[in-house]
């Protein structure tokens, strides 16, 4: 294991991480919040002084990089980033207890959006944009992003990709990893500035589209108002609803309409089955919630949020869904571990697993009923080899062990069985709001220390795909054999 | 597929059950219940002779029996024992509604003991017995006794015992299935007496006895009281706990005990997990439901029976562990997934698989920080080929999608989140009471009919292991290609 190369890649995401607290400075400069402005310029300075002579006095002597460097530095970076991002929020005391905080910035790096906080009105407008920006950061990825604007040509970038991008298959889109990150990053910058002037023209305020733009973008879901989205206008429930779906989608697809591919676009199975699991799903809930609103559009309006909200992971809310009927709420519990799209910032399997495993399944029928028949498994267009079909099962058995090995240590908090499950499905799967009393009508606050520190890990496994921070927590890694 | 050939085989069982109903017939006759005796007789002598005509028109003309074939009569013999089975309940009027009493019946054969009866002290002796009865049939598989007693040499029973026998590797115990049939039914009836003579011995009368002793080897758990076995005495629920669990072992190592390998049976690496997990689920339990028994021993007692009674997924019940704290609930909810060990007559993934599955994990870490590094997996002393391994985590990801696609076809009933997802839980591992409203208090008589009819393929599914189920279920399976 390289060490020093892993740690001075952590350094450098920190050193970049305080220079993007520059945003939430000048937020707090501009709405004249004293507190909030001391406490980001504290961690900023501290932050970017403290790594840049770590950085000087570490240096890597060599530049071998492996797999599981990748995916040591991919999980460690993650834990030391949002241990310097929950700062601000510690030190300005706007979340008295450390471990809110760090639940908090976790959930929001992640792009959970679990939110502690039970008067989040009460936040400054800095606190609440870097909460928001912590979404932005960590749905494309933070080592994504660094590689975007610094790396040079070496092993290091596709490792760190592979690691950090979720879904099955991570393909470059240009030949050189670094070109690929920026494409990403550019996507994603236009698109999140789309949902900004849509949002503006609904009749947000600047500060409001931009917090709920960058939550949108991630996946994220962190708002500004207690009732999370509810009391905004239809018009704007529908651009946040219709841009949740579409940063859901795999990024891929984008880059293909850029260079003109239409035809590959609306060929893919994954965008196809995604949109038609959102239809069906909002179709269902429609029908089953109807009697609630009593009006078509109303009804029609918090389903295909709901419904996209959940997909994607986002987690917004226009309605508390825990008084939903138990039809709708299975509905969604399922739509949590789907997830969105490979490829895209949304959490959960994602749906390329769920497909491939589908397919997987009529294939071992069809060979039961017919042995000596020759056929194989293919996704979008192209053979998928049984190294890649085992690593899914794998992964999606290894998904369900982690599942309720969490459910068991969260089930000793004592609270109700539908909230432990729900709960540990939703910060597993990076949704945010769950059922029970960890429902969109209320928080997390009242979980125990212990089981914020538990969820906290389990949001990383799931933001990360379980095997980077499984390695990272596991002792032999770090003994030399 | 050779239609003929597994007609045939159906035939054949539905003969001996129908020469099973002796029992239950006889048991009327001493309790001199005129209606229970008169509906066994008219199916017993109905479905003898119709069979029987059957089987003459019907000749077989190719012995050819491949993998596919045994998959598809165990899963059509299994739905159709059941329809005979149902008939006594429904023609004496016991059970007045159809699906109600096809429900209880397939509750019986696949071991499960959830019932709809919220008063099963009504039923007459006759009936008792053979909704008991009918776990222990199906406890060791009603194909397989058909094997052991009537079978030729020739390619058919290896396929049925795969298709039949729980767990993911089916070994014969001796060169020809039919002895290794009939050793596996000699120890299971050597171990049920002994059962019904150790609860003689505590104060049971013999039907009581037996019933339970039916009930416990099949790891079935219907009872013939309302409160389960509550108001028997600590005695019977220790020796209740303990065959439950011996129960719950595979029946291989009752073999290797009987031709004295106690050394093969002693490093079992299923047996020894096994007991660790009751150790450790009872322990646990124990302490976090002390303060609602007051006393060590009753605590205890009621621990070490839930916890057996649901890892071997027989569901009797001595407590109402739906009013249980979170944690145990939780625990006792893992416990059905688990089950008991591969080759017993409980329910479940199987524990073997749950372990091969950890152990592929750990491998797969170990590749990850070595890549270098040549091991395998091995399970019992042996290596585990990549094609079994492949095949478990497969099983495991097929098993909660099919969890998943139950639960929300029972989400359709409307009861509330716990219910529904614990009492699909209950079903489909054979485990009987749920959570919620389907708890050890109550039962599954208030489910819609849509829900019993669901529910009821969930039963099978879970004890046939799914495949063969889902090859009879597919039209494609009956299409000439």
């Amino acid at each position: 294991m390289n060490k020093k190369l892993i740690f001075s890649t952590i350094l450098k995401v920190v050193k970049a991480e305080a220079v993007l607290m520059l945003l939430p400075l000048i937020t707090s400069l501009i709405y004249r919040e004293q507190t909030a402005f001391y406490s980001f310029l504290i961690v900023l300075v501290s932050a970017y002084l403290l790594s840049f002579i770590l950085e000087k006095l570490v240096k890597p002597t060599s530049q071998e990089f492996y797999s599981k460097d990748g995916f040591i530095t991919v999980a460690l970076t993650w834990i030391f980033v949002s241990l310097i991002g929950c700062l601000p929020f510690y030190i300005s005391r706007e979340i008295p207890s450390f471990i809110d905080a760090y639940f908090e910035t976790v959930s929001g790096f992640t792009t959970t959006g679990a939110s502690i906080l039970s008067d989040v009105e009460s936040l400054s407008h800095g606190m609440l944009l870097w909460r928001s920006f912590t979404h932005f950061i960590g749905g494309m990825g933070v080592l994504v992003f660094i590689m975007a604007i610094t790396s040079k040509t070496t092993d290091r970038p596709i490792h760190i990709l592979r690691a950090e991008m979720p879904g099955p298959i991570v393909s470059k889109l240009v030949p050189r990893s670094k070109d690929t990150a920026k494409i990403l990053y550019i996507i994603y910058i236009i698109m999140t500035v789309l949902c900004v002037i849509f949002l503006l023209f609904g009749g947000m305020n600047l500060f409001e589209s931009i917090v709920h733009a960058l939550g949108t973008a991630g996946t994220g879901g962190f708002g500004i108002k207690n009732d999370s989205v509810a009391s905004y206008s239809t018009y704007i429930q529908w651009v946040l609803a219709i841009f949740m779906l579409l940063f859901g989608v795999n990024f891929n697809l984008y880059f293909l309409l850029f260079v003109k591919k239409v035809g590959a676009v609306l060929k893919s199975t994954e965008l196809k089955t995604y949109f038609a699991i959102v239809l069906i799903s909002t179709i269902t809930i429609c029908i089953n919630v109807y009697s609630l609103y009593g009006n078509f559009v109303n009804a029609l309006t918090a389903s295909i949020f709901q419904t996209s909200a959940i997909i994607t992971t986002t987690g917004y809310s226009t309605a508390d869904f825990n008084t939903w009927p138990t039809l709708s709420k299975t509905i969604l519990f399922i739509l949590m571990f789907i997830g969105g799209c490979s490829g895209s910032t949304a959490g959960g399997i994602k749906l390329s697993r769920v497909i491939i495993l589908f397919k997987k399944f009529r294939f071992t029928l069809k060979k039961l009923l017919h042995p000596n028949s020759v056929s194989v498994i293919k996704f979008e267009g192209e053979q998928i080899e049984d190294k890649v079909l085992g690593e899914i099962s794998n992964y999606i058995a290894l998904y369900f062990i982690c599942f309720i090995s969490i459910l068991l240590l969260i089930s000793f908090n004592g609270f109700d069985f539908e909230t432990t499950i729900s709960s540990v499905a939703a910060c597993f799967n990076n949704v945010g709001p769950a059922f029970g009393l960890a429902g969109p009508a209320s928080s997390y606050a009242d979980f125990s220390g212990f089981s914020k520190f538990i969820l906290s890990i389990a949001m990383l496994m799931g933001r990360l795909e379980i095997y980077p921070l499984l390695l990272a927590l596991i002792p032999s890694t770090y003994i030399k054999k």
